[in-house]
């Protein structure tokens, strides 16, 4: 074959933002690492979530190729985005390339991100405590975007991270943030299902905070928001939810 | 974190028969290739068929990553098996490790190659004899089974291979066959699909055959059925079919 021209696009913020909800929105992925005996590229399964920075984070068994993989060669890479219906690859997915940084038991940020997973994952209690379970957040390096056919852009590690003084202090804050918006506003998970027309009604429930959006799940479908601009503290958060589900359109 | 007991088990006939579905019912699949440049393990979302031998094969276009890293390293894996509803890991998938090898545009392996992929995926006539996509096969060297939580087996590549010297008048055959028996039961797939308890009723047909079982497709599913014994022509195949549509259970 004979060299094309380059079918990359210029990233810009649709993209960005496309990139954002594809990573953020991910239950799960398919993780690319280096088998640790052959270096064959091995792709397998793996639980997701989002630590209050951006970085995805991943709950593994010891026991499992990937982990054994990641603890030789920390680099990997994230497939996210489900195929939808129809083609396949007419829907947007994002390789996001990282470096895999495994979570010490036991430390603040541990507890921050157990907290943050079991949200999303709640069936994950049965086993998140199992000794040979760890965490792993993967740093973003640089991702592939690819927007559907002939759509490409190349993001750096950045992009994808959320940079706010106010972290810490809205993960320290965020359940008790969410506990009283939902005490004000008993209906406001379902509202804003109906505003930012969800795939389907029922049961949904926010299930993460930070300061770029928030993240709602019902069963098996997360819907991942993100605001024009970040948010400045847990309050900041809760009144800009409000906005979306309750301002006259 | 300590050593820890191997967590697998020993293969047998139903993991083999598990992990050959889970590989020729993928419409799509997550593909890990070695970045070129870096060696960073690269994982994107391909469209799967299967060769007549049970090799998978991807439609590729050149401009993409996955292509420019076969092209310079051909060791890949493929996931296959999908999700489903509740805990996605309660699912079973197969990682393939394969030896990518093009498929020359032209050849008697192209022409059936692209006949096998057009059944299963009508859509993409739009764009496989576009001069930049070309197939690769996908020869399986070793399989990682993960049948859900706690089932871990491994599989050689043979074990995903259907090595049968009825293969090439089988494949030459295919097309014919499947009129014929759909002149005679024009009701074969949807009556296959009541017995096979298929996700969903209606719009199925059946899109390829081979000696070790056949595949039927409806919009976005695709049904894997796997025979006990190989069959030893296109005859033997449709009586197969004809007697699990049709015999008196």
């Amino acid at each position: 074959m004979k060299d094309q021209p380059s079918p990359i696009r210029e990233t810009d913020d649709d993209a960005r933002k496309l990139a954002r909800v594809l990573l953020r929105s991910a239950r799960h992925a398919a993780i690319a690492v280096l088998d640790p005996e052959t270096g064959f590229p091995f792709a397998s399964r793996v639980l997701v979530a989002t630590d209050i920075d951006g970085t995805p984070v991943i709950l593994v068994s010891a026991l499992s190729a990937h982990t054994k993989a990641l603890q030789k060669d920390p680099r990997a890479s994230l497939l996210t985005g489900e195929p939808g219906k129809g083609d396949p690859l007419a829907h947007g997915r994002l390789t996001t390339q990282c470096l895999a940084v495994s979570v010490e038991r036991g430390s603040t940020l541990h507890e921050r991100i157990r907290t943050r997973f079991l949200n999303r994952h709640a069936k994950a209690k049965l086993y998140i405590d199992f000794p040979d379970f760890c965490f792993f957040r993967l740093t973003p390096q640089q991702a592939s975007l690819n927007g559907g056919f002939g759509r490409a852009y190349i993001l750096s590690g950045n992009d994808l991270m959320i940079e706010s003084a106010a972290n810490e202090e809205i993960a320290a804050k965020a359940g008790e943030a969410v506990r009283d918006l939902v005490e004000r506003h008993p209906d406001v998970a379902e509202t804003l299902a109906i505003r930012l027309k969800a795939r389907k009604m029922g049961s949904w429930r926010i299930c993460g905070i930070d300061p770029a959006g928030f993240d709602m799940i019902s069963g098996d479908f997360l819907l991942r928001y993100e605001f024009d601009v970040l948010a400045t503290d847990s309050d900041d958060i809760c009144s800009n939810i409000s906005k979306i589900a309750y301002s006259i359109p």
